[in-house]
């Protein structure tokens, strides 16, 4: 089954998250991006919520990586946010954890995460 | 810091997902939750964004255990969803994955799930 829509999730491989803190991460920033996107192209939020919102969760080296790829979603007019840890528990406050991209067509958000590993 | 709102989301002991499977079934309830909250409670939903829109994550032993916490939730008006997955990996298709509840007042939430151990 091919997904014409998607949202995509950077995670950090030099980040030790336990797998409830990451989950908690990859949430913030998939409930930031939707919102922002049914706000400011409600075409592509609405075609991808009627797909069944695929969500991938993919990982890169490290913060510094996010940059790069949050650009190329700005050059494409595509919704994407870093988070920032509230830094409550496991790691420091303002510890950039995951970057969101989407939803958008899945053919343009493969030009940002097209090569990056299944997490 | 106290939360005066807060989103849970429930998930399995008995059902072994890795880290973004899991992750994503996490943001896929966080989303739906939240969506819905915004339009049946946007007072709630406002206030949980204000405040930095903290998402709890819990853990319950299995399937069964998300009846009486959704049953809850309703009982309370609190938007609640479960989530089936669409089995395109790890696990089969329908497989009841995680129950995000709220956002909601944390006094409320923590009627449903103020016993439960954080995953």
């Amino acid at each position: 089954m091919e997904f014409d829509y998607k949202m995509v999730i950077v995670t950090r491989k030099n980040l030790d998250l336990s797998p409830g803190k990451l989950a908690a991460q990859v949430a913030h920033a998939a409930v930031a991006c939707a919102l922002d996107t049914k706000k400011e192209n409600s075409k592509w939020f609405n075609k991808w919520q009627i797909e069944g919102a695929k969500k991938a969760i993919v990982k890169v080296e490290s913060e510094k990586d996010f940059y790069p790829l949050k650009e190329k979603a700005d050059e494409l007019n595509i919704v994407s946010h870093i988070i920032a840890d509230a830094g409550l528990t496991e790691i420091p406050a303002g510890t950039k954890t995951v970057l969101g991209i989407g939803p958008a067509p899945s053919n343009l958000i493969d030009q940002i995460t097209g090569d990056l590993q299944l997490l």
